[in-house]
């Protein structure tokens, strides 16, 4: 933490305790700047960046003010997105095409990458991962490339468990096995668990690589209601596993119970333990996706639904694509009894994860610093994260509703029902903006006006910005909307 | 090259070309010291390779002598083994059980490794292609890693493209997809142009991990005659593409053009074409695995069959590890006419290969010295071959065939027929031994009396006295199995 966060930080504290409140004038510069011992820059970086998250604004030749209508407070934020209403019955999935289209559009070094599935890439360690790859590979004993084969390499295998065992998960090593990336883990687990035809249920809306991963396999989604804050609707879930008709059982559920990708929502530990009594009961697998929980913002790491099985049933699924090592294509999945058969299909698809990047992973992970270096990622997104709702309370149409995360990098943001995210989407490439469409997030499209914002890119001014457009594009289409809507009344 | 080796060449070619002749007293070791100006030691360690190779041996306290039986003459050598004869029709695959429950057994360290699918580790530059990456990532440019993602980082596509245009293949870069290794891009391949059900086309005997795929996406297996000297039998191949009934048809070859796994053929270019122009006739696609093309002992690369490719019918797949860089999974695909579909499931599946990875190999070619590294590797398992045939042919028993490949690591080992390969490598295991049984190589596990044998490990003695062990192994098989077969007529 810097030393100007530190500063905004402890004024936010007054302002939330309510010692400051809206309408209070906040320290002068330059009495904040002889009181605390800091510099007159270091302190207004420090009301810059509150000013950026909607504590505080400045009143021309006077000064800063507590805002009068605070982000966190009831008044002034966007109400949350309402339970999502899929259909009731399974569908196949035919979405590939488009989520190609729209993620191709989307590659683009100088556009805003709103529409991002990844964080900025500012926020990693890299140079350290860099020595750590050349230290790692020159202690390489040739042997370890062979030590690399599924299951993966043995000491970072132990490392991992030893991660899971300090969280309060009991992990088995020998059911650890490394992947490419937590995306070949989901899809090698469920290519263990089903055959073509077979139904997989997955939440409404849910990541549309788990709906890629269904189409390829030519499976059947059944998308379950969920809840933006805290996940998927169990009661439906429940009526889904005893009404599925017995020649074509639920084979699997898809899930991410710890800030679901679009919504954001976490599952609370009481529910999580409840949806794997559930599914133990059914004897259906879960096929558990967590590669955000360690991005959270409260004080403790989410337990995953893994913590509660005592059955093997939950393949927990994570990486350290999105909390450490970008690009260096290390996952892994503690497979339980499935653990056989998804090494023997990595084996046979890909053989193994490359040795450099386990090297590497292993050799930081031994080194000491991942949870120095989570920490500060973590309070770098809850403060993007406060930037972007400000934005988005300030710019985005009437009737807007934005879920409210408690980790991770993405909002999801339910327009006025005319807008068409996908049209929105075209209208803000135009501005040099990407955005992910409600449209990609279900395999029928149901979610026209949503869009997923990822807030992760920590450039505070252009985020503002960026949203500030958006908003306005989506307010016009809103109207524009409206209009056109109203227009065949008027000839 | 090392000194002793360049020496040990000009004795070899002195004794090719007949100016040495069997018999003759090769130089003594004072007189090759002095008259070539190299020590008494590295002579004598130039004498200790030809005589490993079979080439001269010691008589005591005269000299070294030129062998009478060379192994490169027809009267010393084992006979070349038969074209295979498979199956007519096709079959579903249920061989995967098998080839894990092989393979498990012989990952242990100090097995000396003849049944392993991978070359020597002492034979690549893994020191300098950790420098490599050090000075990779070192550079990295962040955005390198959202170029990482399929196709894959573009400098290191124009390299491979490169290559290509260096030995006369037009490959275009945009149909080159970094996978990774060659087993990813095979598997994506067959993915893309099957559906569960279809019939594809395999060389018999074939590389166990092609009929792992075809059992993983439920294809049927149709086995091809192959000759082990020019490959795949096209006649009989034309015939399978006729005769196959309208309502199934051949979705696919997956082939092995050069140096085929585990036969070692090497098909001539002549034959590479017809087969491409036989193929495109019927409008089937050819999976080509060629990741042993550049382990060739003639002077010129071989062409692959895309070579010869006009209709973009032809997905070549290889990669580096098997040439320079194993453990670091970089391989790829030049996709053809399917080079979208392709990339699209690598997006799907594992997202893309290692920038780590990709940095070091671009970089590592773009500093140069990969042709030398090549000729080096080549040279030694050129020399490694010649010790194992020798080995072969003294150690195995009468009736043993062995296949002579002009490039790659593995001799193809035909025993007297009523060795069980399967029980002949239980019994290596025992003495340190792991040995490919032939079983794994064709889903009706016909060939139960031959072995694959890995020369690739350069350690000659190591090399020696385990082909010693095995042929003395399976000549006690062949005897007892004689005896059993015999003994119904005792009782």
């Amino acid at each position: 933490m810097k030393r100007y966060e530190r500063h905004a930080d402890a004024i936010a504290q007054l302002i939330h305790s309510g010692a400051l409140r809206p309408g209070d004038r906040v320290p002068s510069v330059r009495e904040a700047s002889r009181t605390r011992g800091i510099s007159p820059s270091t302190v207004f970086e420090a009301y810059y960046l509150l000013e950026a998250q909607g504590l505080i604004h400045a009143r021309p030749r006077s000064g800063y003010y507590v805002s009068a209508r605070l982000p966190g407070t009831a008044e002034a934020r966007p109400a949350e997105p309402l339970p999502s209403q899929p259909a009731a019955t399974s569908t196949g999935v035919a979405i590939s095409d488009l989520v190609f289209e729209v993620l191709g559009l989307a590659r683009d070094r100088d556009l805003v990458p709103l529409g991002s599935a990844f964080p900025g890439l500012e926020l990693f360690p890299l140079e350290r991962l860099a020595r750590c790859l050349a230290s790692g590979m020159r202690k390489l004993d040739p042997w370890n490339i062979v030590q690399s084969l599924p299951p993966g390499d043995e000491r970072l295998r132990q490392q991992i468990a030893l991660r899971y065992g300090v969280h309060g998960t009991a992990v088995d090593v020998e059911e650890i096995i490394i992947t490419n990336g937590a995306m070949e883990a989901l899809n090698l687990c469920l290519e263990a668990v089903t055959q073509p035809g077979d139904v997989v249920v997955v939440e409404s809306p849910t990541f549309y690589a788990a709906l890629q991963a269904l189409e390829r396999l030519n499976l059947q989604a059944l998308e379950i209601a969920t809840h933006p804050r805290d996940g998927i609707d169990l009661a439906a879930l429940a009526e889904a596993l005893e009404r599925q008709p017995p020649h074509q059982p639920i084979k699997a559920c898809w899930l991410m119970p710890s800030f679901q990708n679009p919504l954001g929502s976490l599952m609370p530990e009481g529910k999580k333990r409840e949806l794997v009594a559930l599914l133990a009961h059914h004897g259906v697998p879960l096929i558990e996706d967590d590669v955000y929980g360690e991005l959270h913002f409260g004080p403790q790491r989410p337990p995953p639904a893994k913590a509660f099985d005592t059955e093997g049933l939950v393949m927990h699924c994570s990486s350290f694509s999105k909390s450490l090592a970008p690009g260096y294509r290390v996952g892994w999945v503690a497979a339980g009894r499935q653990a056989t058969a998804v090494q023997r299909l990595k084996l046979m698809t890909t053989l193994s994860a490359a040795t450099p990047s386990q090297q590497a992973l292993s050799e930081y992970l031994a080194q000491g610093g991942y949870d120095r270096h989570l920490r500060a990622l973590r309070r770098s997104l809850e403060q993007q994260q406060a930037i972007a709702l400000a934005a988005v309370a300030q710019h985005f149409p009437r009737g807007t509703r934005v879920s409210r995360p408690e980790g991770g990098y993405f909002l999801w943001v339910e327009l006025p029902p005319p807008v068409n995210a996908l049209e929105l989407h075209r209208l803000a490439l135009q501005q040099g903006i990407s955005l992910a469409p409600g449209q990609i997030f279900s395999a029928d499209q149901r979610f026209a006006h949503c869009v997923r914002i990822n807030y992760g890119h920590p450039a505070q001014h252009r985020l503002q910005a960026a949203l500030a457009t958006v908003g306005q594009l989506a307010t016009r289409l809103a109207m524009g909307a409206a209009e056109h809507q109203a227009s065949p009344n008027c000839y």
